[in-house]
């Protein structure tokens, strides 16, 4: 076995390239996910969606049942969505109320999963967003949730952010990822600016393979033209 | 009367102050909080305190109520508190999830009632924090919490950002305000650092009177020294 890897947010379009890429790889992989993963070796489902402390503990019990005291070499949290809307949109509270779910809960979920089961010297990714490093009139909910997810980098990369020793953290800036939903909605779009989900999971494996590449904190922009994608610290 | 202004988070510290400065200037004050304010025309008392859908609706229902279809000058949102803590910490969600309520709840309901009762050309206030322009490892929650705010204050500011024509919003960022809990607890600092909270609401109050010594969208520092404070954009 090549490790251990939970991968939150184990059956979305970046998730799932994730675990399909980890398992070809030999590594021991954990989904966690509203659904289960066929591929994973274990798959925990999140069935508290109401209360952030109770979606806490049910994932930290079922996580702590399937590693038995195994560490980790790597917690991947590609859970997300998007919403638009600005303050004055008769969604505006209920949409930034599922962005914070969808990203605040999951990436402060995984950072404290990340405390208790990853290695030392083990690798924590997050998702952000490129848009969200100025103002987002169109998409509040979205941008201030993501801007959250920044600055929680900063503090998990920090001597007492309460990672373990040696442990980096690196949260993703995507543009547009090419996804199946993607290609759905926005299908007149140019497509070769979108980034490759496998370019991805390459770059964190690439990350795990030699943390020499990572300086742990860093915003990492994926900018992808002419199919070609290049990272850039924010 | 000079005008109208609404100040959610009328019973904190800084709150009160300002309720009692715009009543000294001629203004009818409206409060928002978890208890009514004494001083305040009307208080607007939240007890929804689970879910922020429903937050939002009883403060939006109460004040078109309130108001019953006259616009404010002002809306000051001044609510907010304080939790430590990193990832590793046992209460690490919990305090996530207070400073989330406390910060990110109060200021979108306060940006969702600029856009539907603020005067065109009026002013909106929130309240971020100076370490949260970095990270926050011993207070992580806080720190994310306040970047979100930040990061709302560009959004808001940005052309569609749904506040009414001509309206402007800037974000307070103190580094300690001379509250009496501060007092309390740290009675051994060096008070000469921290900002008075008569300050703040002058701040307010010039705003409103000359809105072109404010750029939409500030972050404003408040930096004390000496018992002098001076403000600075971040």
């Amino acid at each position: 076995m090549s490790g251990r890897v939970l991968i939150y947010g184990g059956k979305g379009a970046l998730g799932s390239v994730c675990v399909t890429f980890f398992k070809q790889k030999g590594f021991w992989v954990g989904s966690i996910d509203l659904q289960p993963s066929d591929e994973a070796d274990v798959s925990i489902v999140v069935t508290e969606l109401t209360e952030w402390e109770k979606q806490d503990a049910e994932i930290q019990a079922r996580t702590s049942e399937a590693l038995s005291g195994d560490k980790v070499d790597a917690i991947i949290c590609v859970a997300g969505g998007w919403a638009g809307g600005n303050a004055a949109n008769r969604v505006f509270i209920k949409n930034s109320a599922m962005m914070c779910k969808q990203s605040i809960w999951t990436s402060c979920i995984s950072a404290s999963l990340a405390a208790h089961h990853l290695k030392e010297g083990g690798l924590l990714t997050l998702t952000g967003a490129v848009p969200a490093l100025e103002g987002t009139a169109g998409m509040i909910g979205y941008g201030m949730a993501k801007a959250a997810v920044h600055q929680l980098t900063k503090s998990l990369a920090a001597d007492n952010g309460g990672l373990p020793s040696g442990a980096k953290v690196a949260t993703i800036l995507p543009v547009t990822l090419d996804t199946p939903m993607n290609r759905k909605w926005m299908s007149d779009a140019d497509m070769t600016t979108w980034t490759p989900l496998e370019f991805v999971a390459e770059l964190f494996h690439g990350w795990m393979q030699d943390p020499t590449k990572l300086t742990s904190g860093s915003l990492v922009k994926l900018l992808t033209t002419g199919g070609q994608t290049v990272t850039e610290i924010a």
